[in-house]
């Protein structure tokens, strides 16, 4: 059964951190990936910024091209792997030449997916066209083919991840060693793991990106950022750790996806024997729960030239053994629109509360008499220190509640006397399975 | 590009737990799942022993055999679902016929696929069917499809697992309760995690079987269930847990594969924070190194009905969708033969080793000597409790040491009249990333 194959020509467009590896692996280790595709999988055109560039591989005989809309023009060419990131501009323009011009689209570009990946997806289709981006949701852990190959059996009924390295890495270090975001991010620059505008990470956007594409597939909807609830991690602040843990959760941004619900990224509380819990560091992780399957965690270096080129390297192989398939595993046809995704707050959830009151005489009855006014019930309380009329931190979890009693509940308690911040509240996430 | 397809008729042989679940789901998601293969999935003969039995699905329009080998035999089958089991006899022989008559194969039968994989994959290739066995190893994580796909374009350096739920919620529930290995086996047969007759799950045989599908597809060579090492459970002792714990460790049944080198089914001890000692009881997890990737874990459920038949479908989406694949991810003539597999002690190791000894002046020093005499050197110690003259437990861990050295080590400390009991000995297994 075994065709003769003819090799595949791939052009790469952006050879920054990513490009290079991918084009550095695809030199280097040609024979074997050959072996492993099935056909020999050959650069014969190259777009980036500098020429003159130190690069680790060699370019000769491979076509240099300052600009990357020449290289869907060529007729030789069977796949572009864009590697220049953003959602609009040259790379999506790349993406429409390519896909049109009936070549296979490789992309890391998870931001250019959220946004425009109906309208590709519908291109790639109508040319007969593989669109694929592995890459471009958790790195090296190939959560795009799990769930859509690997657990394609199942009605999803949940995706929860850890999407981005960099908060998890700021969260997990915010909580070892006590100090404060604006620090832990200047350590983070300092390292490596955070850029100088670090705000597509820490403000959540691109973990959303990254949530928008896995709902679109587990749920079988058109991807749409714009439907996708997005909080990041700047106002957690470094008390907070230590509270939560004492009641057994630790804190974690994580994007959750559930049949009909708005995506939502958020700062929550896991228990501390969770599973994505035990996610420490610059990793991601992403949890599918599924029917039948039950549970399935992967967790993977999300970020950086070796992880990302791994996953780039696996759409090539999947494009040259035939198995590509459909951008979000089933025709866009049949792709519901993002209207199937409600805003709303979505079920019940458990509560972290902290408030930060005056330590006198009757705080604890007023506090609660609020609580219980909109039907809030108190799971847990922590009330640490005694300092008579300095500010101590009252810490509470609550049962189930909905969102809109716990909002009322809030803004009363800001406008007490005895409070003297805004209160800080997260929601707490328990139907991780534990492990 | 999408076709019409026609649909495609599927036989499954045995009924048990997972057989029937498999069916349960393609009768009940009979359009969810038609919609996820692109075509629909539809079971039109099965085989099994009692016609008569309860099941949670309708047998209707459905035609019966009581002798499986006759599903292979039906012109208009397109996929046989073999869910038997055993190596050899029915299973086999359904295997064989099917795949001669050009019929996809789907099988969770590791033991089969461990023992005669190169052949089936042989009678495969030559007759243009998938032989797809997801639901061999670990269960509902998409293992098979991680390495054979999604870390394609790597070269692995390390397949690590934890491949029996069996062992590890017995080493789980002895670590956390303090109860020895019978009591805890008895347990776990009462609650349906052990099997009456236990010696597959608990001497490593099971697991073994998933481990040497795992390292045929990771290094490329035919499975070869003889160039397996295995060790299962039933040495450990109960206090080996705690002293392991005092030193940042944890016990593990793990299944290790390197390039070259036998795989090993061994009890080992693995940093506590490790990502594989954190995954506890009955679950199941393998870690993928590879370059460029790094390091992807995978979790999930190993073992059930509803994790296995995940697995089940998703082989049958993929023949569906055209992406069956070589069942080795190579075709049979580029596997090496597995003299490929070297039957040596591998890589110098850190070892723990437990010795009783008579709690009496200069025992240490005796021991020390043997050690130095052997080039053996120590990274911890534990000497706990003091009752001269009784017996008492000294622990070490050692820094790297040949095996051999280690086992002449121990066997001359078995020889001391100062020692008790024949020493315990368990390699250390460092090099699994933390997170």
């Amino acid at each position: 059964m075994t065709k003769a194959k003819s090799g595949l020509k791939i052009a790469i467009a952006g050879l920054g951190v990513v490009g290079s590896e991918v084009a550095r692996q695809l030199i280097n280790r040609h024979g074997d990936l050959a072996t492993a595709a099935g056909q020999s999988l050959d650069i014969v055109a190259v777009s980036a910024r500098d020429r003159s560039a130190d690069r680790a591989f060699s370019l000769d005989g491979i076509d240099w091209y300052d600009d990357a809309a020449q290289l869907a023009a060529r007729d030789d060419v069977d796949i572009i792997v864009e590697m220049i990131g953003g959602s609009e501009g040259v790379a999506l323009d790349l993406a429409r030449a390519s896909l049109s011009s009936g070549k296979h689209f490789v992309t890391a570009n998870k931001a250019m997916i959220a946004h425009h990946g109906t309208e590709l997806a519908t291109l790639a289709e109508a040319n007969n066209a593989n669109l694929m981006f592995e890459a471009a949701v958790a790195g090296g852990i190939p959560a795009v083919k799990t769930l859509r190959e690997g657990l394609a059996g199942n009605q999803i009924n949940r995706v929860a991840g850890i999407l981005n390295g960099t908060c998890n890495y700021i969260l997990s270090t915010m909580e070892t060693t006590g100090r404060d975001f604006d620090e832990v991010l200047a350590d983070a620059q300092r390292l490596g793991y955070a850029e100088a505008e670090p705000s597509f990470d820490v403000d959540g956007i691109d973990a959303a990106h990254k949530l928008t594409i896995l709902a679109a597939i587990a749920f079988g909807h058109q991807p749409d950022f714009n439907a996708v609830s997005i909080q990041g991690i700047r106002d957690v602040s470094s008390v907070d750790f230590a509270y939560a843990n004492q009641l057994g959760f630790r804190i974690k941004l994580v994007g959750v996806a559930e049949p009909g619900l708005m995506p939502r990224m958020q700062t929550c509380l896991l228990p501390l024997n969770s599973q994505l819990a035990k996610v420490n560091g610059v990793l991601n992780a992403v949890e599918f729960h599924g029917t039948p399957v039950g549970s399935v965690l992967t967790v993977g270096p999300g970020a950086g030239g070796g992880a990302t080129s791994s996953a780039v390297l696996s759409d090539l192989i999947d494009i040259a053994a035939g198995r590509g398939g459909l951008a979000f595993g089933k025709p866009v046809s049949q792709l519901a629109d993002s209207s199937a995704v409600k805003n709303g707050a979505g079920p019940d959830k458990p509560f972290y509360v902290r408030l930060m009151v005056v330590d006198q005489p009757g705080v604890l009855a007023t506090v609660t008499a609020i609580l219980q006014k909109h039907d809030i019930s108190i799971e847990g309380l922590l009330q640490q220190g005694r300092a008579p009329g300095d500010v101590v931190a009252l810490v509470m979890t609550t049962h189930e509640t909905p969102v809109a009693s716990l909002k009322k509940a809030l803004d009363e308690m800001e406008d007490l006397p005895i409070v003297k911040a805004k209160p800080v509240a997260m929601p707490i996430l328990l139907a991780d399975s534990e492990g």
